[in-house]
This record gives structure tokens, sequence and C-alpha cells, in this order.
């Protein structure tokens, strides 16, 4: 960490500095500038700021040297973690597709759902029981039922399932039937429901917050990783920008650096990302070229049926072609695309 | 509502959304225009937007006409809400100040607080027992020990209690304890919580979140109220953009607005939008200038010791400071600045 | 049009609002809703929007129901421009790449430069000869010194030359050098120097500001080609969001969107987007992948000697491999990638 | 400066990094941490942070201690500049409102809104003669038969006059007539025109960019000082954000951090910040409590017939009410408004 001070600070205060630094295992080196001096400390091993730092007399910034993160860094674990459970693998040269409705809106409609994505490539089948809705008075899911039919689909097609939770207090509910558990953007930094699905050993399927800086996501894996669950699936779904004409801006560059700062795996949603079932090729494809491990897709039977994010839903057909570019991507960047219905 | 279509739709597409809009209970107006055909639609009581619209053929755009918020707005209900509670009056020209240190340290810390933000003027105590921190490995607060001290502190002082509620399964406890229940800028979306404190009868701070526009933090507190609880305090924090001086930055102008649409109080938290007390009497001054009905501000006895936000939290003298600059301002601004002390 | 005015309006401002719809030569449709009147407007063929509208007495808000912008659009014009000049190729099917240094700082960098770009590929050679930077104490170019090795490098290269103008008074000069004219990012919106390279029949390279929406971006490209030059090649090259692990935010999905508005070409810039060499590839990658018609990209034969953007530039080793990469990828596409060597 | 180096970098990298720094006039001194080698660089008087630093082998990241602008810091100058002239004073305690027509539009207008303005306590009068303009197609200004009407008005009233120069090629034209020439926000990283203006003994406005940070606003006008003009207007107009309820949001956090950070004056533009007439009073307000030394106001004499921006002016009425407002604040913040009127 390294301290900037003002060149006219006095020794009382230079002092204060470096006891608060020794009482935290810093060792101080001292450096007189021409207009600042600066304080570099090493060798705490927990590398904990001291939060009465910025407040004390004579101190104008801290640098901070070192990363927040632990767990989830790549300089802690150099190779990339592999994720799998029944018929999905993701990281370290292997790409899922995890594709069905945004909600659960009957049994038929998710089987044929299921049924559709299973035969065209996916590895797994989303869809949501519990749905965060920007208004109350908006379709709210089918919730238990919800979870009923998304086990009835895994018998029938064998897919793994993805679904959201919100409430910590349906964690256990939720990972009773989903292979693996999704948290929302919305939900990124719901550190009670991050520490919740902390404690479970199963894949959670973590969405990047609207407003959330990588480090910020970083930080919300480092929360389920310091619970013990090492399985966190990192999902790039688009952040709120000035720009309109998408629903959100898909950060690629995030998929990028994600991957570098952690070994975690990677994967993109472009259906929320754009907004737009039009733009769900072009945005899956681009997040494959800059690195993502997979991809989670909405796909729906009958898109102008749907209750919730029609628009930005694939029917079929659409969803067969973009699984034909897809896999040809994949093959070109050296990776492997596991499909569904080869790990039976 | 408003739905734009392609000027070489056929009659059977068109026909097809005006089914849709009939089974929604809307009325259809056809209008071709040289480049365009756009259709109104009026006349359904819930004013509810088909999900299917967007996805038909030759759909264009569909416009909303009317706000999606009925209970918060202002065309509902013309008047200011006010809201009264132990020493607190917001809203209706009445002005209050919630201040108080970001965590409950200790019972002496929490005391001493309470006393010097009374003695300058405070309506009410605020400090949280549950933190919501972005590392696992930062300090989370006293938790039920935290609501212990805070009952102290008001049955010592008389002040009303501000905390906050991070998970709907504490919501019970802290309401117990809590005269006004703070729902955190994370959590403006948490659905549940929302859900789950609008069966309260008992006042909640509403953070706006980082990325929230107005309209989906009016939303917010729609949820809220569709659960009867119609005690909504809409508090201003300051939002996330590409600016890095400030930790946030205060949107003056959302305060305006909100209070436009909206009956319900607003107040701003000078305190997280700058992250620095240098900058919080110019950001609460400008706050209060710019119509806001109150202040939450950070005020810790000894800020260099403070466990989080020491940066941001006011001494008790610049707390003084700061209350006899805001004392003008609201006499000047024709309002009344209600003191702690005046109502016990 | 569509005029949304309060369901209490009177008939004489009502009756004011259809006059000056009239007078700019709409027809009006007038429709009375529970809660709103709405005017639908059709018919006046320039589709002006009179800015007085907005402020009349019952108006509450004035909903554009057309694009803005006319020659740009891909309604006007429903195939894909195709830019050709001396080496490069962009837009129907054509994908090039403008490689080169950010300023050019000698003549032996330069046509190093230009020859180790051309050996892997790349159609154009870019190099700043006027460059804009942050601080006034920076290396601002060599100006007329630079543009005349920029010649020099066509000479000894046959590569077409891309350089970007800052100055109105300075595009006559530029132009005698350049093939491809740059606006850059800071001057999307300088419109004095829009009209004057709009006086060019030379294609103009229009990078989008930072914080410009597709539709600004479109709109200045209007400017341009309102002028009588169509030549218009449109370039992301990242928009700045709150993120700050990366330079800037490409917004790739500002490339698949501007290429459905519009038929101009749309090329990437991944060095300024990323601001880190080692993203070059994934962000090239990823824009091709979302539909991107070219790349600019920075090479320097010594990155860590180059006066500016060292650290996103790539050496040409590691350029010789993102053509490599680049070259599968626009084959899989079905597109064709033009090199420079093959068009001489 | 501090460079921050991976621990495992051999003797060779670090004596190359040593060795650039040295050229440049740095003094090393090298700490080793734990997990990273830190070196702290300091002495050089010009404090320039070498280009290929942040590519060498081994450097992980550059941290700058100083800030990079020098003439603009109130570390340079502490006291407050005052710019003075004719009827306008702003800065060191002195408050000036400066109004009147987005443009120019014919000479009665201008000199109703020049007489109204004055009549209210204006100390300038703004009138925009070159008009930026998103649509080519939009009214570009009468630019210099606006010019003329602009030197009657002063003639007329007394008023300074303040208004807008696009093109560097424009600045002496613009000068003959202008007592305050500005700089718009599409404009403020348009360096040839800084540097044009920074050529002149007279003041400029200069408006902050759309998505300027703090510092390249102040970085702005340090090309405009250095170039020997020392008297430039730093004015807050409103940052673009992700919310849409306005048409930018007012970032008064800036008015405070720059008033810090610079001796410079800074004033407010309600106007454009909040596009709505409705409010350019809260929003005037707030950025006085928040520090501003003034304000320009968009006053039309009849807003409906505004050729541009009508739905953001006031009209007299309305203006007169806000500087009643305005001169109450002004006042309680210890402040002097000074009035067109007392200074001729």
């Amino acid at each position: 960490m390294i301290v900037v001070m003002d060149l006219h600070v006095g020794e009382k205060e230079l002092q204060a500095v470096e006891n608060v630094l020794q009482q935290y295992g810093y060792r101080c080196h001292l450096i007189r500038g021409e207009q600042r001096i600066v304080i570099g400390a090493v060798g705490a091993t927990k590398g904990e700021i001291p939060p009465v730092l910025e407040t004390m007399p004579g101190v104008e910034k801290v640098l901070r040297v070192m990363q927040p993160y632990k767990l989830v860094s790549r300089e802690m674990k150099p190779d990339d973690t592999v994720i799998r459970t029944g018929s999905v693998c993701l990281g370290g040269g292997y790409v899922s597709v995890l594709a069905g409705p945004c909600a659960v809106e009957s049994l038929e409609q998710l089987i044929t759902a299921a049924r559709e994505v299973k035969k065209y490539g996916a590895a797994a089948l989303r869809g949501g029981a519990f749905k965060p809705r920007t208004s109350p008075y908006a379709f709210q899911g089918l919730m238990e039922t919800g979870l009923e039919y998304l086990r009835r689909a895994r018998e029938e097609t064998g897919l793994a399932v993805v679904t959201e939770v919100m409430n910590p207090a349906d964690v256990e509910l939720v990972a009773e039937t989903a292979d693996i558990i999704q948290i929302g953007a919305r939900n990124m930094q719901n550190f009670p429901l991050l520490k919740e699905v902390g404690q479970l050993r199963r894949p959670v399927l973590l969405k990047r917050g609207l407003a959330a800086t990588v480090e910020e996501w970083l930080m919300a894996a480092e929360y389920i990783m310091s619970g013990g669950n090492y399985q966190v699936i990192l999902c790039e779904r688009g952040i709120r920008t000035f720009e309109t004409s998408t629903r959100n801006t898909l950060d690629v560059s995030a998929i990028a650096v994600a991957k570098r700062l952690s070994h975690l795996p990677v994967i993109a949603d472009p259906s929320h990302a754009g907004g737009n079932w039009r733009l769900v090729q072009p945005l899956a494809l681009a997040s494959l070229a800059a690195g993502a491990d997979g991809l989670l897709v909405e796909v729906h039977p009958d898109p102008q049926s749907a209750l919730c994010d029609g628009p930005q839903s694939l029917n079929p057909q659409h969803f067969g072609e973009l699984m034909a570019a897809v896999e040809g991507l994949v093959a070109l960047l050296g990776k492997k695309l596991v499909r569904g219905v080869e790990r039976q």
C-alpha cells in the first residue's frame, strides 16, 4: 500500500500514520519527494487497509497495490476452473450453451422449450420460477410449481437445470431442483443471499450487476467462495450506460479482463444485454470471440406468447441457426462445444 | 399506448395487433402516415402493455403514454405525504436531519454519537447493525447486539432510530427496534425484501440504487406501497457515473424530478454521494436547495477510529456547523426544520 | 409524431397545438383516452418537429415516430455502401484492417511500421500527424512533417494512408496527403469540421464520441453526407462508462445496431477501446463477430519507445498473430479479407 | 510517481525501469514487499510520466502521485481568481448571473431579452450567433449578423456579452464582439480552439464536456492558461449518465471539487443540465449552495417561439422569480450578487 502525504506535514502526524500502519503489521518506507511525502507500506500478511488512514491529518490519498480478492484470483490458482454438472461443462477449453425461456410459464411450454434447445445442442435448460420484475403488478413467476416443472423437464430430456433464487429463505428449496443456481444482476451484491449460496456445494451462476465494476463482480464471487463453494460461473449480461438503442451495453472487454484476473469460467447473456432477439447472434458470437466459456440464451417455443422478455427471446429455428454459427466459431477458437445430448 | 408499425405491413398482421390490444381492453385508432402506420390504443383501465406486442410482425416500437406507477404518483395524490414518527417529520414543508455513525460499533460510540447529533438538532439517529460490505473479509456489523444498542440510545436520547435491513428474514427482528427501516441502495430492487417491508406499517427509507432511473426508484416504492405500507421516504444517495473524483455523483435533479412526480418525501444522503466529509456541507445544502425534505448524514464521534466510512463521516463539531447552515437555508426556503429535542 | 396532452386541457390549447402542427404541414388525428389526449400528426414531408411544441400549455410529451437522419439510413439505401480507396475495401462483405502507429514519430519509425503491417496483411497505414492530447505539455505531433512522412511511406509500400484532422483550417492540407481522413472521437460533434470534410470527395473515418449515442453518431455522419460526401466509415472505439478496468468500454452492440440502421461500413478500434495491447485481439475478434467491416489497430515497431499510446500498441509479431486469427474468423463469417499487398 | 512491479521480475528488467526513470530526472527508491516490488520515483522537476513505463516487462501499474495540471491548480495559486469584465464579477465572493436566449434570432428578440434580464439583475447577456446543432437540418445561428445584434444589445443596455465560438478561424471575429468567449461542451477538448483562445487576453467561459472528468476539464483550462490567457471561467452544465428523466445530470459535486482543486471561478448552467424550465430554479439554487460563483441561464422573451431550446428557457417573469430567490441565497451564503445595472 502507498500512502501519499502533504510535504508540509508535521513529524507528529507522520508518526501517527506510521503507528497505524505498524499496528496492522506493515513495515514503512518513507520517501520524501519535492512536493509530496510517500510511505510505502509492505509486509502485512492480511494486506488489510486500515479504514482510519484516509481521515488522518496530512494524508492525501491511499493507493492500493494489491487486489482485494484472493480465492477468485488467477494469481492464487493459475489454471482454469472447469465446472461440470450433468450435461454442462464450462471453462478450460469447454464451451456450453444454457438455453430456455425467461420464465417457466406452463409444463407444456417448458417441455417443448427443453426438447427444442436440446435438439440444437444446448447443454442445460434455463427457466425462471421466481422472477424479479420491475413492476409489482407484473407476472412474478410460478414459484414452487415452476420448480416442479423444471424437474419434469429434466427427467424428460436429461438436461441440467439453471434457475434463479432471489430470497435467502428459498435457497434450500431451489437447490433441491437446480443443478446450477442463478444469482441475478440485481442481487449481485445481495450479501445475505451470496453467503447462503456460499454454503451450498453446487455451481452458482453469478450475473454481473448493471453498475458493477469487474472488481466488485469478482468480490461478489469471493463472498461465495469464502463460504466454501468454489463452483462459481461469472456471467456478463450488459451494463447500464447512457446508450438507449440497446437495453444494456454488453461489455465484452469485461469478459476478457475477468478471464485474465480470475480462473473462474465466464459466460455471457446476449439476450438481456441487447434486449432484442435480432442482436442475440452478433452479441453471442462477439462474446465467444472475446473469450467467453459459454452462453446463456433465452429461447421460447413461441416468443409472441411469452409472459416476459418476449422481444429478446429466440424461437427454436433462430436458436438452431445460432448454434450452427456457435459451433463453427468454437472450433475456430480451438475450444470444444459440449452438447447436452452427447453427455447423457 | 402508441404502436408504431411498418407502412408496408399486411392487413393480417395489422388485424393481429388490433386483436391483441382489444383482448387487453384497448380501443384502437389507426393513423396511416407517409412512412409509418400508428395505432393509438386507449381505454384499458389497467393500462397494461401486452408483452407480446413488440415481437409481432410489422411492429417497430411501442411507446408508453402513461406512467407505470400509480400509488406513488402525484397524479393519484396531489398533496405531499408527511411522514411523522417520534421526533421526525418529513414532507409538506417539514425538514428533518437523520444523523449518526455508518455502523454501530459499541454502546459508548453510539450513545456519544446520539447525544452529539441531538445537541445540534438531528431529529433521528442513524446507525447500521447489519452492514452491506463489498468484501467478505470486512466488518459486517454487530447485528442483534447493534439493534440492542440502538434501543438503548433511543431510551437515552429520545431520538427515533433508523437502521438498515438486508435480509427478508430479518425484517421482523429489525422492525422491533427501528422507527424507520432503511433499504440500502444495493437492495433497491431486492423484491422479496420490498414485499416484506410492504407488510409493515412503519416508515421505510428507500435509497435509490446506484444505477436506478427515477422511474425504477418510484417503481420500487410502488412495490412497498402496493403491500399496504404507504410510509415511504425516498433517499437520493448518488449514482454511478464515469466521474471518479467523488465516490458517486449526487443527482440533485432527481430530487426535483421525484418531488414533481410523487407525493412522497425525498431526502438526500450527502455522505455516501461524495464519499468525503469535506463535500458533505456543499452537497447537503445543494440537496435542500433542490427541494429535499431532509438529510441523512454520517456523523461519528471520532471519524479516525470508525470501522467503516470514516473518510466521509463528519465529527460532531463539523456537524454543528452543517446544522447552522442548514437552519438558515431551510428558513430561507420557507420550510420548517424539525429538531429532535423539540418534540420530546 | 405523437403529441401527448393533459386530459383536462382546454379546447383553446388543443387548437393552438393543432394550428402549429398544421403550419408544419401535418394532418392531425385526435384520440381521447381515459387519462390523456393523444394527437397523431402525419403527412409532413420534412418531418420536422416544431421546437415550440414542448413548451405549449397542456403538452406533456412529444414522441418522435421517425428517425431524424435520412442519408445515412438503410431505409433510404437498403444496400451496403462499399468504400474503396487504394488498397482498402470496406463494407458489402469486404473487410480491411487499417494499422500503424498512434503518432508519426520519425520517417524510420513510420516506414518500418508500414512495411510490417503490410507484411501481415493490413490494407492501409494509419498514423497521426496532428495529435489531440489531454495535456498541453504532451507531444502534439509532427504536423506537416508527419504528413510528408506519410506520403513517403505510401510511396514505399503502396498502402493507403489514414490520418486525423482536428482543425477545419487544416482540412485542405491534410486531404492532400490522406486517402482516408479521420475525425477523432473528441471531434465527432465538431460541426465546423464535419461541414468542412463534407465538402471533400474522399472517404472520412468518423469515430464515435466517448459519450455519443448511436443516433448522434449517425447524425454526425449525416452532417458529412449532407455536404455531398457520401463516403463515410463509422468507427466504434469504446464509450465512457463507470468501468475503470479498461480505458473505455467497447460497445459491440453499437456495431450491430449501426449496421442495421445504416448502409455505411462500420469498423472498430480495439486499441483505444481497451487501452491495453493484451485486449486488442479479443476485442478485435469480438468486433468482427458482431458484424464489423474492418479494424483500426495501433501497431508500433517498438511499443516501448512510443511517444504516445505505447501500452495499447501491438508489436509487429503480435499483429501477425492477430491477422492470422482475423483471417480465419473473416472466412468463417463468409466475408472476404482484403490485404494491401493483393491490390497493388 | 509509483511503479508497481511483479515480485519475480529479474534484475535486468528492474534496472531497465530505473534507467528510464533516471533519464526523466527521477531518483528511485526500491521497496520489496511480500507480493510486489514498488519503486517510488521522486525529484523530477517536470514530473512527466515516461510513456514507455507501462509497456516495460515486469511493470504492473504506474500510479501518479501528483496532479497533471499546474496553472489551474489551487496549490499553485491559493487565492480565488476574480474575473471582472464590464458588468460581470465572478469569484472571490462575487456572484454574477449571465442570462439571455439560447440563440440570437432577431434584433428585436435580443434587445427585448437584454432589457428583461437586465431589469431583474443579470450581469451579462448571453446569446449564440454560431450554434452547434445535432442535426445539419436545424437552425445554425445568424452568425455575423448575430454578432452585430449582440453589439447593438450591449450599446442599448450596457450589459457585457457572452457568445460561443466553435471554429478556430472565427475566434478573432467573435473576440471583436464578445466580452466573454464561450467554449461549448462539445468543444471542451477541441484543442486547436483551446490554443486559439489561449492567445486572447479576454475571459473564456469553458463548459465541461458531457463525458469529461473534473481532471480533464481542468486540463482543458490548462490548455488555455498555458497560452497565457489566465481568465478562465469553468462552467458545469450537466454530464451524460444513464438517467433519462432529465436532459443531463447536473453534477453539483464537481462544482465543489473544482473549487477545491482550482482557484478559477466555477459557474453552473441549470438550463442545459435539466433541459426543462421547471428545473432551472431548483438546479440554480443547488449549484449556488454547492459553491458556484455564478449562473448561466437561458431566458427568452417568448419561449414558445424560440428557434432552439425553448423547453428549457425561462420567460422574463420566471427569471425575475429566480433572481429573487438567488439574491436571498447569495446573501445567506455570505457572498455578493453583482447586478449589471449597478456597475454601469
